[in-house]
């Protein structure tokens, strides 16, 4: 069977996704990934790190940051305009560009890179939006150093996602934002099978490292930014878009999402979980 | 509308549960409280923690390492014979018996300790078996030490459960898991309510520092833990007594459910993950 490629980021890069992924950090989205490069450093002061897939390219800079002085990122995704916002992203933490960080156009599936370029590879919820994650792995692991460059990779699992209270339109929100991406070509379960992903593109279980990190948001700042990012979604981004094209959601259904959202930015008990599957996979 | 208290611990301490609470320590099962821990050790060696349903005891006896040499930890639960169990596992781990930690039946309910009697109030996984989890957080913040005590609660979130490969007996398994806590008064979203909870006994908002922690099975020596503990609790424990009691669950049904759980221990790519809701309350 041949499996359609995609070189579309299928949610968009419009302001409101921008914002949402612009809260995430290495603390906050790589944890686990952080003891093992802090030890790669070491054992190698000029290491070599590609983010693939970075979007606005804050976790990439947040990595950069460990890397200092001698070690590399490099950045890359599908879209030009998002490169030239993380570009200015780490221009304002302080990085070298490209001394420290530099960015490139670059297409998961077909990495302009040669074998075994990098120490680490890095990837976050990259693959929950490939019809084909397996050959993504496989193409990763292709340009990850052999004889113990590290492959990480820290994806969503849509259905451990839980709101409190729950509101129905938040509920909805969920089963929305869920078939949207299925209907895309995404992976909805992508968290729990990341080591079947990684095993099937032939790695060894025993060179596999697996957690699952989290994200909580549940303090009021935290809770208004994921919810305006919510907020500016519905109204202007593509997954409106898509879920009023493919009739998922009507107008109607999203704008009670909105209000859903509004008002679980002002509830001071409201809580938001979402667990991420993760692996650390040394190269042999 | 008053609630009926249960002073009984519905899933039973039959082999099937300890052996799969023994997994458990204060590293996988308590992470979100130890830098709490190891400051206020710091300003004071002479702590006292109070562990609230320690069952077999494990991360008492863990948490007990944390605050040698001098501070002490009190470990309680409703159940005589686990605690004996609890007692040999701490002198098994060459803590000092009572020196270090002791030991003292007691029920949540109606703690026998006088107000602000401990410096930190830790439960694990207590709160989702109670009728009443709001009431069980008012007595224990009662013997919390006023002025910077720590009330610290783990509660799993029922729903976030999820499994790889998807063994239909294994889905089968986690629902009939859930409507047996219910069906015994307990809570099923408990992890995404414990903010809520802690609000309602009283607690302000800037006063809660909120996580969501996960266990992660997926090792062959960790899914062989884990499996075997549900297969023996599927073959003697009151989760099997009570889904056939109240005909949630045939026994056809359940030697599925033992078959899933043995080809789930076997499987290389398997894994089981579950989301945790953490706060640490400081009581002003």
């Amino acid at each position: 069977m041949t499996t359609p490629q995609r070189n579309t980021y299928a949610p968009g890069h419009d302001a409101s996704q921008v914002k949402h992924h612009e809260w995430r950090t290495a603390e906050n989205s790589a944890a686990y990934l952080l003891p093992h490069l802090q030890r790669a450093v070491q054992a190698n002061p000029n290491l070599q790190l590609l983010d693939v897939g970075a979007g606005s390219g804050t976790i990439s800079a947040s990595l950069a940051k460990y890397l200092l002085p001698e070690g590399h990122v490099l950045a890359t995704d599908i879209s030009d305009s998002i490169l030239a916002r993380a570009k200015a992203h780490a221009e304002s933490q302080g990085l070298g560009v490209p001394k420290n960080i530099s960015f490139q156009k670059a297409d998961v599936h077909a990495l302009p890179f040669a074998d075994g370029a990098f120490d680490v590879v890095h990837a976050h919820q990259v693959l929950c939006h490939l019809a084909s994650p397996v050959d993504a792995i496989r193409e990763m692991l292709r340009v990850t150093r052999p004889g113990g460059g590290l492959l990480a990779l820290r994806e969503s699992d849509m259905r451990m996602w839980c709101v409190w209270p729950e509101i129905p339109a938040l509920l909805r929100f969920h089963e929305v934002m869920v078939r949207t991406l299925v209907a895309n070509g995404g992976q909805e379960k992508g968290g729990r099978q990341l080591v079947s992903w990684v095993l099937q593109a032939g790695v060894r279980r025993e060179d596999v490292e697996v957690s699952f990190g989290t994200w909580c948001y549940s303090s009021a700042g935290d809770r208004r930014a994921w919810g305006e990012a919510m907020i500016e979604r519905l109204r202007t981004g593509q997954m409106r878009d898509k879920a009023l094209e493919m009739g998922i959601a009507t107008e109607e259904e999203i704008e009670g999402m909105i209000r859903g959202w509004e008002e679980w930015i002002e509830t001071d008990d409201a809580t938001l979980g979402i667990m991420n599957g993760e692996v650390v996979v040394r190269r042999t």
